[in-house]
């Protein structure tokens, strides 16, 4: 019996397949992030998703097991990741025969065609990464510096200058265009629109009080105003893409090369999946999107056995 | 009896004087952020900041109190403002015959000589707001959006770029310079220099593990870094004045006109300030720098008893 594990920053999935990889069962939990889940919220979303997706009867057996963690790849996120892994198994009377564990880059490249083993990989959701990989495994990894430091071209980043975008407006910097109206409806909705001093407030408040990854939450809104002609969200969408494009630069990207490529924004039919797919066929590559690294994670379980 | 009120992020000053504007004392708390510290802390700063300026034996009498509050300038935080000054005074039996309360902008600027009426300011410390001050309020303020959404060129920017220069070396995007090493012997001392993945863990915890805006505390490490030669910190010395700079041509800054500037950065010998003072030059300005806002306070006091 094959698991395969995709764990990220917003879910847990896990994906059950027999020795020669057919689909017996899937399941999903909550966050998965190795260095942003405590250990015991860790386990039981791994216990959970893995609960759905083994049938009880299968348990006991010797599974191997491959799973990939966002922030999981390396030093103490991978122990973190291990450790919980472990006791989740444990927990589900599961005995892995073999197990390993991998950073979401890896068990994304690997749900590529044939589970590759070398290429690029590009994420781009609520965050955004750009790695080479090599034997299957990160060699370079670019970005995936979060919120604070980086991720430029990602959801959080794109929500992010969405509200900029409102703030210079009400400063005299830019234009009032559809995309700030949209933004000051769900921010100050109701407001009056000619009291900047209020509006600047108004915004700060709604801003500063929730969590900074939350403003990905907005990146719909430029994507739905740029489908309207509103220049500034279209100009957005580009910067997006060029700095998405850019993090595969820094990475060397050789012509013909495998690029996989994966979240929200360019997985199949994402907003930003054709203007990505222009600027990398200008670099000799070709999108190969997956859905998500569950594949990936179980065709590495597979490798496993070999 | 006038007391003038300088309330910042970083801390809140008091300044007594006689009725002539002649100094008879001084006192520091805490933070005096109007929208940022609670209410009850933001009275004990202030009547903590007052205890110690306004000498015991001249409470009772009528005074006239002017405040300038960072977030104080509008609305729930000028609210909050004056409550909380008001049972401040009320605390040490200091009955107002006169009280008004400003934005830090608005004490800042009126801290020019004269206690000016019209002009621009310019505040960059760890944050970044520029105004144009009319009547002595402002009638236009650019930025000053806090660590999350601008503060472009501020104290809070140059330490987050700092640290974005040492993750862009780890990624391959930029240079390994002494800035980069420097950043690396504060957030990451001790750890292998080759093991990049270590470092890209080591740096995010440490950034993502305290208050966004405590990456200040950088900005002397680019300040010193940029005085040994460093190309990447004297690259974004001048970025950083380059920003500043901006908030004022979007001012419609015009030649002659009074431009104060005060803040860590750009105060007399700040780091910023010959950068700065060159570039407004440009722009037929000439920079009159203020140490804080007390003057000004002060000065405002003075004005309201006319």
């Amino acid at each position: 019996m094959l698991i395969g594990i995709d764990a990220g920053g917003t879910r847990t999935r896990a994906y059950c397949a027999d020795a020669t990889g057919r689909p017996v069962g899937t399941g999903d939990s909550g966050p998965g992030n190795a260095l942003g889940v405590r250990p015991e919220a860790l386990v039981r979303h791994l216990s959970e998703a893995m609960a759905a997706a083994v049938p009880a009867g299968m348990r006991g057996r010797g599974a191997v097991v491959a799973a990939g963690f966002a922030g999981g790849g390396y030093g103490r996120g991978r122990d973190a990741a291990v450790a919980c892994l472990a006791r989740a198994l444990e927990e589900l009377g599961i005995e892995a025969a073999a197990l390993e564990v991998y950073g979401d880059a890896e068990v994304a490249f690997a749900s590529g065609p044939g589970a590759p083993a070398d290429g690029l990989v590009l994420i781009a959701g609520t965050g955004a990464t750009a790695a080479r990989i090599s034997g299957r495994r990160s060699a370079q990894i670019v970005d995936g510096h979060g919120w604070l430091l980086g991720d430029e071209g990602s959801g959080f980043w794109l929500g992010r200058e969405a509200v900029r975008a409102a703030l210079w407006a009400l400063d005299g910097r830019g234009p009032h265009s559809l995309l700030v109206e949209r933004v000051l409806e769900l921010a100050a909705p109701g407001k009056d629109r000619d009291d900047r001093p209020l509006l600047r407030d108004v915004i700060a408040d709604w801003a500063y009080s929730r969590p900074p990854a939350a403003l990905a939450a907005l990146s719909p809104l430029v994507v739905g105003t740029a489908a309207e002609g509103d220049q500034v969200a279209l100009g957005l969408l580009d910067d997006a893409a060029d700095e998405l494009a850019d993090k595969l630069r820094v990475l060397g990207a050789r012509r013909g090369e495998l690029l996989v490529a994966t979240g929200g924004l360019i997985a199949p039919g994402g907003p930003l999946a054709g203007r990505l797919a222009v600027r990398v066929e200008s670099m000799g590559l070709r999108l190969t999107a997956v859905r998500d690294g569950g594949a990936g994670a179980v065709a590495l379980a597979g490798l496993l056995t070999h």
